[in-house]
């Protein structure tokens, strides 16, 4: 069972099938995609964006079939993006396993990712009717968009918390957002309710992505299945990083202009940040779009779907994974 | 003003018209994308599926604006499969430019590859309507498999002219068929039309594949803009090498097991696939595709799109770049 979700068995019972559903697709194909996608799924975390469909479409007429195909759909693009991230970020390991391209080569990586994109899209134009094919699509452009900008900022220490908060905003909530409107628009929400569940995930996102980038400061790379210091080393300045350079003397911005070449530069810039104020920042940025987050929840009718949402909300700003 | 296209300038201008359209696109995003997409337009070459496109459409009633934004997807389409195919392939020139990821690392080029994809299919879901958007993505899955396939058999000497066909199929000939098929079906042609037109498309597609591998074997890099032996070296082995793999007494299997050590041993395999019996036997399967081609060209009615798909499908046969 997905850890996460040990205390909502019908959600993880459910995203048992969305797995399903995805190597389903992946087994008429090669033998390689499906071997890929086997091993993507198997370290497939908290599946979040497939369970923000599957939730939001409980505040409508759901149909079980189609809502599973839509969060399969879902979770096909955040897996595609993560595997062309971790060509693009080189990155030896995600969640603790060894990526699949520092495992078989960027070669099948790219192609692996292709291969979930275009499956996302024709799995949403298979549901027919009035999908979201147009909407996934234009999401995708954003996502890229946003990854473009975070790759041609590299290194660079003049970043803003404004431009973070974009990047961000482009990169995950967007995805979140869609996942939440994608599931209340395949149930026949009515406006008004699609309208607040798509800000609900717009704001749990962006508390999401704060948090996220928080653990790449802290020290248990063992529970959080990260590379320690990898955000840094690669030259992408997130929230804690931008507020410690505003209240820096030069210290810290000279480390960061360029690659660190040593490991002892890099632990220093590493100790700066995480001991300084700029952690505090960020957790009171994440606490502001929890807040916001929260207010949406509370906006819903009352239901058991309602209430793990709520949940959800709170232990995703106080998780340490 | 497209070299191939200049005894049709009615196309050519037409085909500027897709370009400024994908430019256009582009311009509302990153600068990188743009910069990127303006390199990638820039060295475009003969443009044919989006030619393909404006083409088929005069079988029906065309709505030109309409039409125009078909071709650009299509051309999206293929330039994606480019930038990622150059990435896979590591290939340094493509037309004898400098390939993107050549010119500004993989990073970029794995991003400007998706941003293509996902400006595709949102360019196909504005379209809006009855449109393609599902055939789109089930042919990129399909394009991607054949691409797995054909990474994951490099260096097999015991590859079958069957599965070469299988992979051109899928790669080459599933987009041309589709080039045909959406414009014509965007055009609102019958049925029957429509089907004429895709198989054309197809057994086109199938005969410039055949063409492109055995330009691979000549010796004028200068003017196919391709790395010379560059498939071979990548142990792509295309329909020259299978066949003459067929007629060979070890010396070219042993040669080709794996990556050629020396330049001396690739020149040797090169020789001995250049100058024999497999250039005649792809020649003719070349021309057993054209043969066909023309069959369903014959089928259209009379007009003058329908000679200018005779005259290209004779020219695409016969070039020499």
């Amino acid at each position: 069972m997905i850890r996460f979700w040990e205390d909502h068995p019908e959600i993880a019972g459910r995203l048992e099938a969305v797995r399903d559903l995805i190597l389903q697709r992946a087994a008429s194909d090669d033998p390689d995609v499906r071997a890929a996608v086997g091993q993507l799924l198997a370290a497939s975390g908290k599946m979040l964006r497939p369970a923000f469909v599957l939730l939001a479409s409980e505040f409508g007429t759901p149909d079980r079939a189609r809502i599973l195909r839509a969060a399969a759909a879902i979770e096909m693009l955040h897996m595609a993006t993560l595997v062309h991230d971790d060509i693009i970020d080189g990155a030896p390991l995600r969640r603790g396993v060894a990526t699949l391209h520092a495992l078989r080569g960027p070669r099948l990586a790219v192609l692996v990712g292709d291969w979930l994109f275009a499956s996302c899209f024709s799995l949403v134009a298979d549901l027919g009717g009035d999908t979201h094919g147009g909407e996934l699509a234009r999401l995708v452009s954003r996502i890229c968009g946003s990854e473009i900008s975070q790759s041609t900022e590299r290194f660079s220490a003049s970043t803003s918390v404004r431009r973070y908060l974009r990047r961000i905003a482009g990169k995950t909530a967007a995805l979140f957002a869609l996942s939440f409107h994608v599931g209340a628009g395949q149930a026949g929400c009515t406006e008004a309710g699609v309208s607040i569940l798509r800000r609900l995930g717009y704001n749990l996102g962006m508390g999401f992505q704060i948090i996220d980038d928080m653990l790449d400061f802290s020290s248990n790379a063992a529970e959080t299945g990260k590379v320690p210091r990898g955000d840094l080393c690669q030259g992408i300045y997130t929230l804690p990083v931008v507020h410690a350079l505003r209240a820096d003397d030069g210290v810290l911005a000279r480390a960061l202009e360029r690659a660190p070449r040593s490991r002892r530069a890099a632990a220093r810039a590493f100790r700066i940040v995480a001991g300084g104020e700029g952690m505090r920042l960020s957790r009171e940025a994440a606490e502001s779009y929890t807040r916001r987050a929260m207010l949406e929840v509370s906006r819903l009718p009352e239901s058991p779907a309602r209430e793990t949402l709520r949940s959800v909300t709170g232990r995703l700003l106080l998780r340490t994974w």
